[in-house]
């Protein structure tokens, strides 16, 4: 692979739920994503193998964790490791937060990829 | 691990290089550092095995590879491959990065908890 230089919040975006958009790089062993929640929206419980590090930019991004919400806000960061099921919700205003996997989210590389080809 | 969260601007800060502070998060297999450079100041040329993977948040961060500046400004991210020599430095007004290593930097992490005991 070679070094990728590339503006985050202007990659092709994709859809993680209704009113949450992901804006991806992806690296060998681990990816980026620039998600955007819309005011109201949310990411309903799941979990995955992957561990997600992640940072909050701007607004309120909630993380629950066995029915525990976690509020967060700008520079507030996370590790969550992998397996744990955790919804997620954002302020009033939404949210704009950086979430890091590892390794690459291959479900999300396939479906940006097959997207590209719609 | 445990769920983690903190506030990543708040962490104990160490020295990456003269004028140069890091802030950490410690995953498994990932970590998150939260880079400041004071106005003027760089990173000497330097690689190590593991990716690298980050995005400007303030300011300007130029990575230098091969002798060819990038020039990085808020929202650009990048994808620097292990083993990949490069050189970093700031614009007139420094720079906030969040930067991400897969594996865990553990020349980091042990600095980290050295200077914990000091």
């Amino acid at each position: 692979m070679e070094p990728q230089f590339v503006r985050l919040d202007a990659q092709r975006p994709f859809e993680l739920a209704v009113g949450v958009s992901g804006q991806p790089l992806f690296g060998e062993g681990a990816m980026l994503n620039l998600i955007r929640f819309a005011p109201g929206a949310e990411v309903p419980l799941h979990s995955h193998p992957h561990e997600q590090l992640g940072i909050v930019l701007e607004g309120m991004q909630a993380l629950v964790i066995d029915g525990v919400a976690h509020e967060l806000g700008p520079m507030e960061a996370y590790v969550l490791p992998g397996g744990v099921e955790h919804s997620a919700y954002c302020g009033p205003d939404g949210a704009l937060v950086l979430d890091v996997f590892t390794p690459v989210r291959e479900d999300y590389a396939a479906r940006w990829d097959a997207e590209a080809r719609e």
